[in-house]
């Protein structure tokens, strides 16, 4: 293959759990991370600001292929790497979408996928007449940089967003937010796929995602029940999306399974995502080894996953006092069956700075707890 | 827990296949390599003679602990570590028995463990006598420095190791060369254990391994037919000559198992082991990881496999032309279903460049059919 260097920018967890399967398939990984001693420091090559041009061309010059951990690099540096000729996977057509929310319901209506009932309002007065329309309550979120439940309010009033109108105004590129209808779940799933730039995709079963406070604390793989109609229904979904938007690499689509049985697309990551860290462990192919192969162009591996059950529960915040280190001798003590991962991250309420994850056999609330009691360990 | 930083001497393809669990579970590692650009490059924090004092000495002011790559440091400079509070896992009372195949003899007959009959010979005259009781033929090995068939020889005349008595006699040093009993096996077995600074064990299922030239070529995980019995007493070796030895970290015992049912002691290695490398999927906890585990003196982790057979074949040599990745489009096309591991070595006739492990169901026929096929897409 002509490229083997892959070139990550942004130095966070995603990046991080992309080293162990590029050591271990023997491909070169370096990682541009926007300051030292982040979490995938150990393959940092250089140190800088993504949104600086020259800072991403020194990068991209010492590596075959460029990938993210974020999808924040602005479209003018995505575009001037492809024009020199610098593979970016996934590229400025497709990272657009993952960018820009509004940009994002507009294209996935416009395929005719299942997504909720959407506008994009550009005052109090929209946002009020799309109220009316939906019962009174509905989802705002401003179309960028919105994450982990930033940027999303659920507004009873017309008048619940003008802080955000406000700023969309004072920043001078106006715009409009993303007004979403409530959607009525029963629960919220993900469907992971990865695609090469050649086609060839690959999905994972579809897993359900535990969420709170707007954050992913818990995941179960595969979802439960849902094998059959919602499975075949998320998958073509997911496979949709990814052809359709021109995604490379692993894409995840956070999804609503509806109490009248639908399946409506919520979100998009178009990278490794929290709800498929339990394939590190619980599938054949790992979602970050899949990645490195997607924008590598290479053939995608087995999605197969090795047990029954895994489930992933995020160590969210950590310990109050000390590292996630300090509480080791107790909790695999105690869990010798679970797997164990660090961020390299200081521990900060809310913060995501590793994850416990244990696959198992056929009993699944025995999985769920084991997974749940392992975490604990690094809580208070 | 006090240490976290783990200082590894040595940077061959057992360094570098410790750096993914390390990531994963969020322990920090640095390694001293022998010259720049070797297979665990990405995580090495100094170049330099691991037989040179001030060289590892200031290597290990950087780290919390000290364990290997390889057992070759000089006993002098391990004990210069101990002196100076540093924790070596494992010690150089316990290397000294992988370094000296005489000292490791004497020991294991001491503490009753069975091996091959054995004398230490310093002349033809008492070569020629061991032969004679022996039915003519048996292996001659150098004491120090043999690995992969290297110092290995079958004799069957008294003068066939004039060469190794001249070299010692040459050396100044004098001393022996172990020959032993051309021991009639069935095939040659591998038992790998881990033990913490603690006391506490760990075994893995025993392994079958196939050699060819002397070197590892195939590792059939569990060995077949070896339930019971056989397994028990492999495990039971590891476990007495781990505690017996004071070895801590990863110990594998190389094993015959004989034409009449018995268990022998072949070799030993303190370390992380080809033998082993099948449990980075097909086990919960890798031999790398519980490494990386006991060398912290955390809490061992299980050692179940993930699936009914896992089989690991080496690729000895790679291609002819090219790197292992020109042959990765072709190969991982094939086999979805393997794990290609790759070290990050120039392919050349003989090396250890990488490896494919298949874990799969209970026909263990098609896992070996399957782990052959894949590593054979990268030879010639």
């Amino acid at each position: 293959m002509a490229s083997h260097i892959v070139g990550v920018i942004g130095g966070g967890q995603l990046a991080r759990m992309m080293i162990p399967p590029a050591i271990e398939l023997g491909v070169d990984i370096r990682v541009l991370e926007e300051a030292e001693g982040m979490s995938a420091d150990i393959a940092a090559s250089g140190v800088g600001d993504y949104r600086d041009l020259d800072t991403v061309l020194a990068f991209a010059e010492t590596v075959d292929v460029i990938t993210f951990d974020h999808e924040h690099v602005p479209q003018g540096i995505l575009r001037e790497l492809v024009s020199r000729g610098i593979p970016v996977h996934p590229g400025p057509d497709a990272l657009l979408y993952a960018q820009d929310k509004l940009q994002m319901r507009a294209k996935l209506s416009e395929l005719g996928l299942p997504v909720p009932d959407w506008a994009a309002v550009e005052s109090a007065d929209e946002l009020g007449a799309f109220l009316a329309d939906h019962g009174g309550r509905a989802v705002v979120k401003t179309a960028r940089g919105g994450y982990d439940g930033k940027g999303v309010r659920v507004v009873s009033d017309a008048s619940g967003a003008d802080d955000w109108f406000l700023a969309l105004a004072e920043d001078g590129r106006g715009g409009a937010l993303l007004v979403e209808e409530l959607v009525p779940f029963r629960r919220e799933l993900a469907q992971l796929v990865a695609r090469r730039p050649s086609g060839e995709m690959a999905v994972w079963p579809v897993v359900e995602t535990v969420q709170r406070d707007g954050v992913c604390a818990e995941v179960l793989a595969p979802a439960p029940g849902a094998a059959g109609r919602v499975a075949e229904a998320a998958a073509d979904i997911a496979r949709h999306v990814a052809a359709g938007l021109g995604v490379t690499g692993v894409l995840a689509v956070e999804l609503f399974e509806t109490t009248d049985g639908r399946v409506l697309i919520n979100e998009l990551a178009m990278r490794p995502h929290n709800s498929g860290h339990w394939s590190i462990e619980g599938a054949v192919t790992s979602q970050f080894e899949q990645h490195l192969r997607a924008v590598l162009d290479l053939p995608l591996g087995s999605t197969e996953p090795r047990a029954d059950w895994s489930v992933m529960v995020n160590i969210l915040g950590g310990p109050s006092e000390g590292s996630l280190q300090d509480r080791y001798p107790a909790a695999l003590a105690a869990h010798p069956e679970a797997k164990f991962h660090g961020y390299g991250k200081e521990p900060r309420p809310g913060r995501k700075v590793g994850h416990v994850t244990v696959v198992g056999g056929e009993d699944l609330e025995d999985v769920v707890y084991r997974a749940r009691a392992a975490a604990a360990f690094f809580e208070g």
